[in-house]
């Protein structure tokens, strides 16, 4: 079949439901641990196309359908006439300056937002040996940073000042937006998950190693 | 077909059996958190003609069916000779002062439970993004403030001194009752539930923030 | 039908089959909230004749099938060849004190291991809304005390001490073991249920509030 | 049928399928209760032939299929070409060390991880009930200590410290690795899962008795 240019292509696609179908059961599992509740969070991925999947605004993510996930385009505008999260900017941003990524998740997680009222900056993640599942890690001896921003209801003003962040300091495999939980990406759904699944583990247990100590 | 008068109308209609299989539902997601343990805890939503669906007094809220919703009219009377929950009057004043709710949910939760221990008269939340899960609240800059009023087993009266706050202090999203979890509402059940999620993450949160530091 | 006499009766029957689901999935529940650890605790309930059907000792209580239920006499002697929990004594004893008990339920739960490490001879609890999931209470205004019993191995020796005890101090509607969980009895296994889960969710709450603050 | 020599033999045998159904399942059970976040920790099981079924290098051990269980000879060399767990050294140096073990579980759970933060050398578990839980001990009236060994990316040296270790102070019931989970084992699947929920839980409530009281 000849290519069709991009504004005529269909819509739906098959690589579309793949990677529908892998953004719900990743909602399913990261709400089984309480990490997205109410309607918070939001999660998308990247089609071969340049095209982005990502959760229509307002649903509840651990009760995802086919019907709940929308398509914008590169600069995260609406490709179906659906509203898309109100933070589809942080994942475009992130999309343009990781080539390879193919999902960002962002879940709203106790460990996250209870560090984030601990700590102002940054959290640092040492000597764990779950680091690992954090992309080109490959030892528990390492110290890593990861930020925390200030929570923004103006999103292209954070989308800048998180550009801004890393054009100064360099990669990060995640970020924390303060009392709002935190973000992070990968190669595809399963690896962005596999990051969520350890980062908010690291970040339960620092928040009971160095909580709280007065009422 | 001709209006029927409200009192010889049928007593279970779709509206109430959809109804019905929300609150079913809502219950299941509540207890499988653990928020609703032994028979605490009760549901109510209002159709379209004002009655109003509500548990049937001491059913366990993780396992409801059909039989145990039961319905009552705006004053909190049984229509179906079976007894609601002994706090119906709670609900039913909730339904009085905000003509838009359409339902009305009573988790029994641990993060509320601790938190009413540690505080007394109110629970302040601010600077938090689930704060948007609340109805009317479009930003994580804002303040509010969830009253926590004594536990009272003389339901009128207690109904009457959370009303007369009310009067005085303006509208309010939730509240608590000592040692009794928290009440909160919402246009229907979904959008109830959505601010059942977000406060008792919240109420978590503040109590391990502010916990108790001494033996 | 004449009656048989006792030792002539078939073993099995419908009562003991309906019991024995009741305490299988009595034990999916219990297990789900993480509080019968390995093959820690034990159930029961007392048959209409007064034999007792009880768990068969090392069974993990969450995957209970009718296999892992046997029956013992009211002095705990095995009537059908198994061996049943090594704790036995301890609910025969329960069920000759209380005529109208029909189900004692031993959970390990976290909530009560911990407080018996952090508190000696006995727990409080005072002005919980959920002290009325406890039978003859209803109102939130009491105070009540479970007392903590050392850990024994020999069963026999504890249960005269726990008997002796409450000659002592009257009726209680639960104790714990230190180290070791608790027990707890209702007029069924529902309400007995019902029992355990209002007591752990409280035990966890005064862990929590009157927990350990020195490493 | 005449015996084969053990080069000979098929690869896959009822055996194999049996013992992989066990890891599967106890996979599913260890993940619900989030002790194996992201790709973390490894499971195996002995043969009756000693060769060892083991957990494939980097798949999810809550979502395990037959085809994420591999076979290694007794030195933890791929028998099939697949690359076993990097850390399969610890598994067969435990399987040499004690001939009955049948199975070795290595869970990356939040109350080990938390308690070697917090620990440095081993932890003390003394008076628990659920001590009875592990291998050979029959009262509470004891006193285990499971060492904490430091991580190690290089695995032939972590497993001849171990080794060591144990050479010098004599048997154990499970070790932990420093910010890294912990290893137990058993004549089977089914006893190791027992300690591996009896070891977390007492983790946990150490974890929660000792914690850290300073931010």
């Amino acid at each position: 079949m000849d290519a069709l240019p991009l504004d005529n292509q269909p819509l739906m696609s098959d690589d579309f439901a793949q990677r529908a179908r892998e953004l719900i059961e990743a909602g399913r599992t990261i709400d089984s641990r309480g990490w997205v509740p109410a309607t918070s969070g939001n999660f998308s991925a990247r089609l071969a196309d340049g095209r982005i999947a990502i959760t229509v605004s307002g649903r509840h993510k651990g009760r995802l359908t086919e019907a709940d996930i929308m398509l914008v385009d590169a600069d995260g505008r609406s490709l179906d006439g659906q509203t898309p999260s109100a933070e589809t900017r942080l994942h475009t941003a992130l999309y343009r300056r990781y080539p390879d990524a193919g999902a960002v998740l962002h879940p709203h997680s106790p460990g996250s937002t209870l560090l984030s009222r601990l700590r102002t900056n940054s959290v640092v993640l040492e000597q764990y040996e779950l680091l690992k599942a954090l992309k080109g890690i490959n030892t528990h001896e390492c110290r890593i940073r990861i930020p925390i921003f200030p929570n923004d209801q103006d999103i292209p003003r954070l989308a800048n000042r998180i550009d801004h962040w890393m054009d100064e300091h360099g990669d990060i495999h995640a970020y924390i937006i303060a009392s709002h939980g935190f973000y992070t990406w990968g190669d595809n759904v399963q690896e962005a998950l596999r990051q969520v699944e350890a980062l908010e583990f690291l970040f339960d247990i620092e928040s009971r190693l160095h909580g709280a100590p007065t009422a």
